[in-house]
């Protein structure tokens, strides 16, 4: 049992954070994230005394959307399903949980981050902890081979959630995958090219996608010198490189994972490289790293497919990048990342110092990634057939919290509804009447209101229409129904039309 | 320990049933449903052996939405979609889980079908089992007292599936409701004409939608002499009418709930009348019920109800019925339901009676349900604060059932992308050419498509056309190239015209 006295102590420290956020007008977010702790801390006391204290809150690390949050969600998702639908990608769905045993050793370490469902008699169950497994399970149980699809949806990670910073236990995965066996390099170039579109079209600022190959990495490591049972922590200590600086990444090679100093430095040469398809020539040329078959076969891929980005005018925002590792252990090919440079990053980064350790917010800027991996849908088929597959994932989180903060940021008001015209009346007792012309405008297509009150006041009409962006208002009143005719007024503008 | 003789046979057995089924061409569902308990038998042997036998399938209950489904689904998504913004809706979204004192003491008997999660450590989580109690806890936690909102997101229980009638253990609900204090009947009324709206444009046959309320319920046991204690119990036996006969009913509150023999045989008059606005005037004035200030209240809001509904042009499908009793616990007000009453009841329970007992399919045809609940919300509240609601649910899963079925008795193809033109060519490579041009085409809007080979056949490319509803493809050949133009062809008729 909790020292009552010390929950006490805890709440007022706590109650006191809350005001002074309040008083500095911090995110509503971040307030919110305080005040679940100080419930959760309240809560507790009540348990201590035997009373039950209801607790008003969602689960830890999941938040609502209200109406505004899911406006600007609605755009997002228009934007970025209009471009997969363009591309001539097909839908699927899943269910939000799955058997266990389908999710059990993909994910490594990571597993421990799976939310199980209680025993409650009958299968085992787990909620979906990504898109990707689900999606290979669907292509082995359902025998697909060739398939474009997208996949938009929700998934679940019991993480250390950082809402402030986009970071949640419940999130959407927004999913685009190329499955088939087809030409080198042109459904990869096709998921670059799409990134590509969906960032211009968001309009979050500049941006940059970086390109690398497993099969250079794992040349690059071999031809350096490290031991084969050393690629895979070597390669996730890389994969460090855009949140720390070089230095550190060598000490945690050498001094943490034995590394010979020589074998660092030569993989420090090597990942300080960028450039375009004249870097992967002259890797190719390189002495060492032609070495590796490996290496020169991701070298020549990289190349042919910046032969395909450039028919698809893409070029200007890609660079290949030989420091771009990307942790999930069964890409086995190409791997991309796309990262904001500008504008939307500030905006991020400055939020998530509010909070938490400066480090993080480094990266912050990461809007999208992906690759090829082409053994994942072969670990569930029986016969272990293997479908290859390139796909990437839009880090659709992110890109609300930048949009949310945009908004706010602007001075336009984002609209909740679509309402078109407001019925309202300028005299008592036309109830009727106003039922009946909103009628004949919902008959007709068009989005239409009207309040719920026998006699509203005209006043409190037009204010609802200007709170909620209501353009137009019809307005009735006994001379305009003796006319025959509806007064149409331009809210903005009080401009009036009368309408027969 | 099972004894594996035993599964054995039962796996023959199972065997048997899926061969029969495939060789009779049964629905796709219902083949799939057996070849799952194949594979759980399967499993089950495997798991006896000591030996990993991994199965390939979806959790109990649940389903994967292939792209054909997925397409319906939009499709029927949209037009409900369309209506609620039309009548003005904003939209929220709330967390697959809540905490489990969120929902406890909300579904009485039914909370033993609650999804629990594992402890992990943290807080006790549940699924969601409906989005009413989220609504209202999402309500008093943001003292929200004035919205008109709908939400759409699946819904967990634990019930026995019968995926062949659209039962599932995931399943979507898609719920419509205004909150806040208004006049009466006014926002009751909107729910019917958006119910008549809805299932008007998804042209699923004749529909009827009954009315009732809940005082007139109350008001009708109390005069006909069931104790105060047995209302909830008489009501929910009410509630069976849909199902079985009178009969029956009448045996059930007799026999197992103790009421008397009279006060039944009055309950059994009343709950055989239907009508309108008649109805409700007549009962009015009739010596017993008048008794009853409650079933006066509400006698006299169905009068209003049907005023309104008459002004909105609905009054075609709407019956007062006092035989509508409506399971859950919550409703303090007006109930309604709407059923199917042609053709597309038809086909579901013709599907119903191939596996399961005929009963049950004769409720098949209800396809949106709701009404009042004005004390749910200050069940939430600190302080008991009410926030008076009405509001409706469209039974989805029972329309796409029907949609599918429609879809697949129909000649015509459903198509799962909106690709306006494949770029193709007659002669061989051709690649940068073809991916020059569908670039183009992309930039300027249009959905379009490749093929992801080197040399494709023109006669694969067509093909492809034809199987996935393409209408228009670009074919480009060196003459086409010699003289800057694109031949392009109407792949139904063949006809091709020339573009520069």
């Amino acid at each position: 049992m909790e020292d009552k006295a010390q929950i006490q102590e805890a709440i007022k420290v706590q109650g006191e954070v809350v005001r002074k956020l309040k008083s500095e007008k911090a995110s509503k977010e971040q307030i919110d994230e305080e005040v679940a702790k100080l419930l959760e801390l309240k809560a507790r006391l009540g348990g201590d005394d035997g009373k039950h204290q209801f607790v008003l809150k969602t689960a830890k690390g999941t938040r609502d959307y209200n109406p505004k949050q899911m406006a600007i969600r609605e755009k997002v998702f228009n934007t970025i399903i209009s471009c997969f639908k363009r591309h001539g990608a097909e839908t699927i769905d899943t269910p939000v949980f799955e058997l266990k045993e389908t999710l059990t050793g993909k994910y490594g370490e990571d597993s421990k981050l799976i939310y199980d469902l209680k025993d409650q008699g009958g299968e085992l169950l787990s909620l979906r902890y990504d898109l990707t497994v689900p999606f290979a399970r669907y292509l082995a149980m359902n025998k697909i081979t060739n398939i474009k699809r997208y996949h938009i949806a929700k998934v679940y990670r019991r993480d250390n959630p950082a809402m402030t910073r986009g970071r949640y236990r419940e999130f959407y995965q927004c999913d685009f995958d190329i499955a088939g066996q087809y030409d080198a390099m042109i459904p990869d170039a096709e998921c670059l090219k799409i990134v590509h579109e969906i960032l211009s079209e968001l309009d979050l600022g500049d941006f940059r996608i970086k390109v690398n190959d497993r099969r250079i990495l794992d040349g690059m490591f071999a031809v350096c010198g490290v031991p084969d049972d050393k690629f895979r922590t070597i390669c996730s200590t890389v994969d460090k490189l855009d949140k720390m600086p070089w230095e550190d990444v060598k000490k945690e090679m050498v001094n943490e994972k034995g590394l010979s100093e020589e074998a660092a430095d030569q993989i420090g040469e090597y990942v300080s490289m960028q450039g375009g398809m004249d870097l992967a020539e002259r890797l190719l040329q390189d002495h060492k790293m032609s070495q590796s078959k490996q290496a020169c076969a991701g070298l020549s891929d990289i190349k042919l497919l910046f032969s395909f980005l450039q028919l698809f005018q893409v070029t200007d925002k890609v660079v290949f990048d030989l420091s771009l590792a990307r942790g999930l252990d069964y890409y086995t090919g190409i791997i991309y990342e796309a990262v904001l440079t500008q504008a939307g990053v500030a905006a991020v980064s400055n939020e998530a110092q509010n909070g938490a350790n400066a480090e993080e917010s480094v990266s912050v800027g990461s809007v999208a990634g992906g690759g090829r991996y082409d053994g994942l849908v072969g670990m569930f088929d029986p016969k272990g057939r293997k479908v290859p597959c390139v796909g990437v994932s839009i880090g659709i989180e992110r890109i609300f919290s930048i949009m949310e903060q945009k908004a706010e940021a602007s001075a336009e008001k984002v609209r909740t509804t679509e309402v078109q015209v407001m019925v309202a009346s300028a005299q008592k007792n036309l109830l009727e009447e106003r039922l009946r012309l909103v009628t004949e405008l919902w008959n007709a297509g068009i989005k239409a209101e009207v309040m719920y009150k026998k006699n509203p006041k005209l006043l409190s009409q037009l204010q609802h229409c200007e709170e909620s962006g209501i353009p137009l208002v019809a307005i009735l009143g006994e001379q305009e129904l003796k006319d025959g005719v509806v007064k149409l007024r331009v809210v903005a503008t009080r401009e009036e039309i009368q309408h027969c």
